[in-house]
């Protein structure tokens, strides 16, 4: 502020001036990524406090609520996962950082049950142990965007039981160990095939600050049934996609923000000659799907190629460094 | 509430499509209020995603952050008002909330050691159990704009002992109870008085995320020595603020960005007969300082005017409800 020009930096801080001194004085920073982040971090929280008249009341009450998501997570629930997940964050994330050319398998939210204890298994293994659940015979194939399989690709597949509950979400998973969920290699042909049950709609965690949000927001809290896939290998774009079952009822309004067309999947039974094949019983319900994986070095041109002419378009002078951007300082 | 029914769809959400999706499944809420807050927390941190190309890492890095300040936060820790406080955001919704008119007394951050158990003194209390501290005797008036003292006004005083920190910060402060805090009320001139110690320069708690993220940005994270004040009385806006000692090494460096021109002051020494008067020693040190509250008809009428005035700037056509502004419909 012009008349704030002779007073000594950091005083005399009002409405109108806070905003270029607190950018100021993080600017003292040498990471300039982080320098970056913060200036637009700051720069949004304060408009948002000054678009809003953000009130006194309002302001406690949102720290409250930031509190209670920390004090409700733990080492196998993610509540700030789970909030950005229904603020829509968590798609847009994704979407900005694994950009899919055409015919390649379109990604969709991680969610907060992802874990890293799940059992490897070779392809056959049955990675349930519900026998409430409706048995499924699972088999895919991961190839590259020109039909070529790709081999030894690890694939974590993750799905809740048949009551909708993740295997963290139940009392005494530290001593029962993981179920459905596992990890598999895929073969010489780039496949994979595995036995789990058929996954159901449910309720994502709703007994916490998030789920109550939902609630004052009216909109419900479910997802629509689907199964997990996270695909890894060198050299590859890392996947984090799911394939949701068609006709559910939660189809079009997942409260996650998750469910894409190409994603949606039918299910068949399985004649005799493929229950005979695969071991299972003859009329079960049978998914097979064909996922497309994209090279590391080309999601990342298209990335930097998005991020340029999305920059660009916001009037922004920015360079790339390790694919992230920073301003372009002259 | 809305039924799903009457929801938008939602499929194949992409970077381009997110953001107005995610507003209109918020929009079903009939708190108007709660729906533009939501509009423009969402529109703000879809648009830092866009414009930053948030990297995956640094989305898991910044919640991470997020659940690591809920867990370190207890009754007597608020680590997601600290956060508030170190980006600026805390003297912003201040600012806001308090507009002073001239001759008023400034507000400041209320920071997060203010409690509710601080004993209730008589004037001429000592509040410090602290034998280090330096003796301080303040002498203080409470008065309206144009110079009328105002009685019974609930007078909240808090500082930190000799060593910089709050009693909150102490082991064993459930047994000990409060120290350097007490409430007063004002008398019939308006005055109060008590005894305290000097306040000292202290670093905000810097051994959780908020300490750690002031160090990757090189930010110091000290206060520069104040008495915190806040003064409560039906009719009258609720005024948060604090005194600053002057000529302190951080009076311009304020971690926080509390320190105003005209909440800097000056002590002298107790002569003898202000000694003997108040029951000190001669030459103790004397803080003498008149705040002046405002009504809050004449705060609630300047916010309204202020709010009105920065929305039109903005080109946002809204009304206020309850002093808050929502969208005004056509």
């Amino acid at each position: 502020m012009a008349s704030e020009s002779n007073a000594p930096p950091l005083l005399d801080l009002t409405i109108d001036n806070i905003t270029p001194n607190t950018n100021r004085i993080n600017s003292q920073c040498k990471d300039q990524r982080l320098v970056y982040l913060m200036t637009r971090l700051v720069t949004h929280l304060h408009d948002f406090a000054r678009e809003t008249r953000l009130s006194s009341e309002e302001w406690m009450a949102a720290l409250n609520f930031l509190v209670g998501c920390g004090q409700i997570s733990n080492d196998v629930r993610h509540e700030f996962i789970l909030l950005s997940d229904v603020l829509g964050l968590s798609l847009l994330v994704d979407s900005i950082n694994h950009p899919k050319p055409p015919k390649s398998t379109e990604g969709s939210v991680l969610g907060p049950f992802h874990t890293h204890d799940a059992p490897t298994m070779p392809s056959g293994g049955d990675m349930s142990s519900d026998p409430e659940g409706v048995p499924l015979l699972c088999i895919c194939t991961v190839k590259d965007i020109n039909g070529k399989p790709i081999k030894d690709v690890k694939i974590d597949i993750w799905e809740t039981d048949s009551s909708g509950h993740y295997d963290v979400q139940h009392e005494g998973r530290d001593e029962k160990g993981p179920s459905e969920r596992c990890v598999m290699l895929s073969d010489e042909e780039g496949t994979f095939w595995f036995k789990g049950i058929k996954p159901v709609s449910y309720p994502i965690p709703h007994d916490g600050p998030v789920g109550k949000l939902l609630e004052k927001l009216g909109r419900h809290c479910w997802r629509p049934a689907h199964l997990h896939f996270m695909f890894e290998k060198e050299g590859w774009d890392h996947l984090i996609t799911a394939l949701y079952m068609r006709g559910d009822k939660y189809e079009t309004s997942d409260a996650v923000f998750g469910v894409k067309q190409s994603l949606i999947v039918d299910t068949t039974m399985a004649d005799k000659a493929t229950a005979e094949k695969y071991g299972v019983k003859e009329g079960t319900t049978l998914l097979k799907h064909d996922f497309v994986l994209v090279t590391k070095q080309e999601t990342d041109d298209l990335k930097d190629k998005n991020a340029m002419e999305a920059l660009e378009k916001l009037g922004l002078r920015m360079k790339l460094v390790d694919h992230l951007p920073i301003p372009e300082l002259d």
